[in-house]
């Protein structure tokens, strides 16, 4: 029993608790840089924390601007806007991409990098204090010390991290994906699924994550497929909470081969990173199987399901699944073989079984 | 789901963790209060804290008194010893004992208050760093955030809590608990075992501190009976985690009427508090099956015992039972009516049901 475990957000769950719990912010600083995106923005959560800030006396700046998958220039740009607005603390509203592009601009902004040097490692646990409040279940980013960012550098998306990334609060209020479209609905809780499982199938798993994980499934699984239609006010609150606790467990395990393989199709062919998981996941728990891999039993009891009674529930949550060519699947195979996350696999794919995955995962053409 | 959920102590767990991560000491400050009791310095622990604070260059002064139960007075030595010494930090090594009398001592250092204020409460978020390595099983005090001193003033034992009184760093490596005389091992067990239960019958349970309690439960049951005789280094370091993870879960949840009770055992008639609790908790369990309290099942499927093989557990971890006069066992039961920890339980028992279990619980006289 050999494992180190921290996670230090404090955790607020309930309807109405942005609100209700104003006073978490109150320590946080003088001023917010409001970190969202365009949409992110419309559920009702920006109003609440608006209200929360006003409560507290606390100034506000919003900074609705983040992109999916977002840039090193997005992070700029929210850096940019910090320094002229003079904020001091960061409130993120949103899914990942609003949450991870905050860690970045918290972290940046009193840890000067260049461009070239940002994903070079080596980050001193200093940051903006920060509160998150995610607006789909998905990403577990509220509850995980990781910035993803797409880097175009190495034509990858690639996590930079540092404890202090870990926020200080997260607000959990499944009341923001009311009206959260299906489509990110699904592909968030494949996002989250993806999460929990590769945790389990990590290298670095611990007593902790795997308790993590197992609950985190337990309560996921039966709710994947109601995503695809209308859920209810408990299912989302539960989904909501079954994403956090898939985020603290990757905050433990980090993720492993299926994130590895799945940046390359977000990063050339813009598949939406939960559903690239989604895509991946089949076959790389098929390969587990052929391999041995002890989680494999731990994850299907979780989940109350066998591998292909898995294997099915994504491919209803996928319907039809990306066309692409076989060669530059070939390509990706060859190109996630260097990534770490792959690294990080109890059971590390070679490339060729890389290559098995990609092109069992998508439709091919020549 | 209506939650908080905090604990942002980092735990790092492991053989020789102590000398391995002695890096976590660093950030901690320059000179260190190691606060323990006689017989916790001598099991290596004390001997591993002052290589590792050695190789950081950080200076150290003991403080070896503290006594089980620890008062005011024991808590009052140990400042003045910091203050003479100049140190600007905390290890605690030893029990719940040594680990509460630290807890005092670094947040009083910073807050000061008279005698009569210390049961007070409102203590602000501010204390001295601490590092905690416990060489027991038992009180989880390594990661919660609660300190419980003798309180002369209302004969009893009475906790302080502030969330700076979670340490930074817990250190959990079951080396240390080798040589411990079986009547500890046995008592701290029933502490730990009583932490999970308690947790899971209190109002303020939580889907969190629920899970946490589950899993302790799983892993601690299995070993309770092992306690009484010697223990393999796999069944300690299980111990040592189940322990934590039952600290945990009260750190979110608090403890309820067993603990409520146990306080007029150990501050009237010196029982050792552990064994106050084993004491109490199968009458306890049976006024639950009475009254139909949800969580009991609950507590059976992750014990995978009935309640009459669980009270059958205790009833050999606990021997002979105390023999004490049954006016005295009324009055106690008056008295812990108005406890805090009773007002907790998830059913709250009444001054009737408490007498009932406390005369059931120990052998009587007139």
């Amino acid at each position: 029993m050999n494992f180190s475990y921290f996670m230090p957000t404090k955790v607020v769950c309930g309807r109405d608790c942005v609100t209700a719990s104003a006073a978490e912010f109150a320590p946080l600083g003088t001023h917010a840089l409001i970190v969202t995106g365009k949409s992110s923005a419309k559920n009702g959560a920006l109003d609440d924390v608006l209200t929360a800030l006003g409560k507290n006396g606390q100034r506000a700046t919003v900074f609705d601007r983040v992109i999916p998958n977002p840039t090193i220039a997005c992070v700029r740009e929210g850096i940019a806007l910090l320094v002229s607005a003079g904020a001091d603390f960061i409130v993120a509203i949103g899914g990942g991409s609003p949450m991870d592009a905050a860690k970045a601009i918290a972290t940046l902004a009193v840890q000067e990098r260049s461009d070239e040097e940002i994903f070079a490692g080596g980050y001193a646990p200093a940051a903006l204090p920060m509160a998150h409040i995610p607006t789909t279940a998905g990403t577990g980013s509220e509850v995980t010390p990781y910035a993803i960012l797409t880097n175009d550098f190495k034509e990858t998306k690639t996590s930079i991290t540092s404890p202090a990334m870990f926020p200080r609060v997260a607000f959990l209020d499944g009341k923001y994906m009311k009206d959260l479209p299906t489509m990110s609905a699904v592909n968030t809780a494949m996002d989250a699924f993806s999460h929990a499982v590769e945790g389990m199938l990590s290298r670095n798993a611990t007593p902790m994550s795997d308790m993590l994980a197992r609950e985190s499934l337990h309560i996921l699984y039966p709710l994947l497929k109601k995503t695809m239609g209308e859920t209810t006010d408990e299912e989302r609150d539960k989904l909501l909470y079954a994403s956090m606790l898939a985020g603290m467990t990757i905050a433990q395990s980090g993720t492993t081969a299926v994130h590895g393989m799945g940046y390359c199709l977000t990063y050339f062919h813009g598949v939406d990173h939960g559903r690239a998981n989604g895509l991946l996941l089949g076959e790389t728990l098929r390969l587990c199987r052929e391999k041995g891999v002890p989680a494999l039993s731990e994850i299907l009891a979780a989940c109350g399901d066998t591998l292909e009674g898995v294997c099915a529930t994504l491919d209803a949550l996928l319907g039809t699944r990306e066309n692409l060519p076989e060669a530059e699947l070939s390509e990706f195979a060859r190109r996630s073989a260097m990534n770490k996350n792959i690294k990080k696999s109890a059971y590390e794919p070679t490339e060729k079984e890389l290559e098995r995955i990609f092109l069992a995962s998508c439709h091919t053409f020549h």
